[in-house]
């Protein structure tokens, strides 16, 4: 979600994509706060993940923006002054799982098309979760990148619906 | 994320799980707006996912709820009321296809106790992601029920870290 109040492209030269995730307490207005920070600051989310993680009272968030190092060194800084705050950081990305799920509403008319599009799904280890008279819902895990692909690759037939999570992250041991 | 602030259990008497799904313009701020709505009236979030669509500058929200079917009424109004809302309905679970994923880090320090997980992991169709020395990291895609069972099935071998993306939903054709 791009909350950038400039407007700015989120792939601007030198601008990458950054995963913050955050351990807080489930504190009333937390959401609210942690929105706050970066909405004062000018800075965009692009998604964001709240889940309850194995500890009754804590959350976890994951949140992905588009900036520089030096944004994101800020933003880390001023999350972990927040009192609800157990825990940020920056996920490296290769030393981490990153994992997003997406279900994707596609326009498979006739026996052609879908057959085509399960041969896809086949490729993408997706998952085929309804088909209906004119459509099917497909549902496809991976990083972002894969989805993109995949999406990329269904497009021409017609997408009618898509919902992303958003990512999530776990550093490898 | 129980934002409750009167502390009360999601699960007390009368009160359901409610999925609110939610699409929205990604304009500057609108998330603090849409947390402030729930924050102002005291009801909880438990989980939330933000998430890119197939058109460009619209996002859909997809909130989890605890509640009865009179505030979830009142949520969807007020939230509807806000300029960046293009759609907002409240979920039917029975007519709908409900995601999360889950990534789990259980401890699994043994040829036995990796074998048994793996057991496990099998019957749900989870993903083994990554192995390291005494850690196993688990992708596990469903409804928050059968995620739930997984999590309690695997809970004695010791759960170290878990990560879940909260619910995210689409309706069948």
């Amino acid at each position: 979600m791009a909350f950038d109040k400039n407007g700015k492209e989120p792939n601007q030269i030198g601008h990458k994509l950054y995963i913050i995730s955050m351990l807080v307490e489930d504190r009333f207005g937390v959401l609210q706060r942690i929105a706050g920070v970066f909405s004062r600051r000018g800075f965009n989310m692009d998604t964001i993940t709240v889940g309850k993680t194995h500890t009754t009272g804590v959350s976890r968030m994951t949140i992905t923006t588009t900036g520089n190092e030096k944004i994101v060194e800020q933003m880390v800084k001023q999350l972990s002054k927040l009192v609800e705050t157990l825990k940020v950081s920056d996920v490296n990305e290769t030393e981490s799982v990153v994992r997003e799920i997406a279900l994707v509403k596609v326009h498979s008319p006739d026996f052609a098309s879908r057959s085509e599009i399960l041969n896809y799904a086949d490729i993408f280890r997706a998952k085929i979760v309804n088909v209906g008279k004119s459509s099917m819902i497909i549902e496809i895990t991976g990083d972002y990148e894969k989805i993109d692909a995949f999406l990329d690759l269904i497009k021409p037939f017609g997408i009618k619906e898509l919902v992303r999570t958003g990512l999530t992250a776990m550093q490898r041991e």
